[in-house]
C-alpha cells in the first residue's frame, strides 16, 4: 500500500476549516464543507477508492495555508505527478496541490511534525483594503511595532502557554517551545512569523491579540511576562480574526 | 460647487469594469454592476444628490486598481474625511476609498492625467495558486525573463502602438509614449510595470501577451520591432486575461 504525501495551498475563506472541529457546536444540519472532505471527495473520484486524508494539524475556518502537509494511503498505482494534476483539475480553485510524492510507509503528517511556522498579517492604516479583504486583519488604530517586538522576546523558548490557549480546550499538556517570533512592517502591513514545535488551539491568534493590546498602548509593555506566568486565558488579549493567519510550513 | 477628488482601490473580479464599455455587445438585459455606478449609488445615499463620477480611465471587467483617480462635483458641505468614511461604510468591501480631498474647480481626472502606471502579474509555475486566483495570470510554460526584458526595449519612447490596440477600437490617434517598462521576477511571479502618457484600449494586455510569446520561444526575440512597425494587431500576441492587470498610479 502506498503512502502519499501532499503539500497543499488553500484560501480558507469559504471553508469550515480543515475539518469540522466542534460537532457539538454545529447548530446547522447542513453538512459543513471542509478542506479535508473536499480533497477526499476529489480523491474518491480519481482513485475510485475511499481514503482518509490526515493533515499536520487542523486549521480553523478562514485560516489559509501556503504549505499544509497531508498524507493518505492508497492501493492506486497512478503516478504522483498525474495524481497532482488530476487533483488540481477536480478541486475548486481555492485548494491547490503543490506537490504529491510517495512517502515512507510509516510517515504520519500529524505525529511526525517536528515544527510549524505560521504567519499573521495585520493591515494597519485608517482605511481597509479591497485587495486584502479576507487576507489580512484590518486594524485602524496605530500600532507601535517596536513595543511589540521588544515585548515579544519573553515568549521565546519553552513555556507553559496555557494563557494563550482557547478556553475550554481539552489538551492537557500546554508546554510548547517557540523557536522564533519575528515582527516586521512593510508599507502598512505588520507581519508576525512564529515557529514552534507545536501550537495550542488558537495560540497564534491569542498571542497576536495580546501583542496588539501592547502595540496600541492598552496593556503595558511589561504585561506579557505576567500574562504568560499567570496561565490565565482571561488575562491575555482577544483572539484576532482567522483571515490574517497562514500556515506557512511544517518541518519533519 | 465643490470638486472632490478620490483615490480608489478595487478588486475588479466581480465587476463589469469601471463602466460598461460596449453597450452594443451586452446581450443580457440585466443591468451590469460597474464600479462607477456602485460608487455613484453610495454617494447618492450619503449626499442625497445624484452625482456623476469621472475616472482617469475606464478599466475592464476583472481589472484591479490600487490608485484609480476619480472626481465628482457636489453642493454638499460634508468634510472630506467624513465623506471617505461614509463611502467606505456604504461601499461593498471590494471597493475602498483611499482618500477624498477638495480639488481645484477645473480638475478633471481624465483630461488632466499626464501619465499612468499599470502592472501585470504572471504566476509562472506548473500548478496554480489558491491565494492568487483572480490576482495573477497563471501561465504554466516556462518563460525566459531575460529574453522578454531585452526584447521590450524597442517599445520605449514615442511610437504608433496600433499593433497593440484592440481591433475595432475607434480611437484615431494611436501614438503614445512609453516612459518605463520594467520586467522583474520574484519567486514564481513575473511582474511587468509600464508607465506611459496614456494607453490604448487593451494596450498593456496585448503588449504583455506579445512578450509572453517571445518569452516562451514562440515568437523570435527580434519580432517585437516588426510587430510595432507593422501597426497590425493580427501580428501581435493574444490579449492576456484581465485578472493580472492593476492600475497602480495616475500622475497629473
Amino acid at each position: 500500500m502506498r503512502n502519499i504525501r501532499l503539500v497543499v495551498e488553500y484560501d480558507g475563506t469559504k471553508f469550515a476549516g480543515w475539518q469540522s472541529q466542534h460537532k457539538s457546536q454545529v447548530t446547522s444540519r447542513k453538512p459543513q464543507v471542509t478542506i479535508q472532505n473536499t480533497i477526499e471527495e476529489a480523491l474518491h473520484k480519481i482513485l475510485q477508492e475511499k481514503v482518509k486524508v490526515i493533515a499536520s494539524g487542523r486549521t480553523d475556518a478562514g485560516v489559509h495555508a501556503l504549505g499544509q502537509i497531508a498524507n493518505f494511503k492508497t492501493h492506486s498505482k497512478i503516478p504522483c505527478l498525474n495524481l497532482q494534476k488530476a487533483l488540481n483539475t477536480y478541486l475548486p480553485d481555492d485548494i491547490v496541490i503543490m506537490s504529491a510524492e510517495d512517502a515512507g510507509p510509516d510517515f504520519h503528517s500529524r505525529f511526525d511534525a517536528k515544527s510549524k511556522v505560521y504567519s499573521y498579517s495585520i493591515l494597519n492604516r485608517t482605511y481597509p483594503s479591497a485587495l486584502l479583504k479576507n487576507r489580512a486583519y484590518f486594524f485602524s488604530y496605530p500600532l507601535n511595532v517596536k513595543l511589540m517586538q521588544e515585548a515579544s522576546g519573553v515568549l521565546l523558548g519553552r513555556h507553559n502557554f496555557k494563557a494563550f490557549q482557547a478556553s475550554g480546550s481539552t489538551v492537557k499538556d500546554s508546554i510548547r517551545t517557540i523557536k522564533r517570533l519575528r515582527i516586521t512592517k512593510e508599507n502598512n502591513i505588520i507581519n508576525f512569523e512564529i515557529e514552534a514545535d507545536g501550537f495550542l488551539y488558537n495560540m497564534v491568534r491569542n498571542i497576536v491579540g495580546t501583542l496588539v493590546e501592547i502595540g496600541r498602548g492598552k496593556f503595558p509593555a511589561g504585561s506579557l511576562k505576567k500574562i504568560l506566568l499567570s496561565k490565565n486565558r482571561r488575562l491575555a488579549g482577544p483572539t484576532v480574526p482567522a483571515c490574517g493567519l497562514y500556515l506557512l510550513k511544517v518541518e519533519y
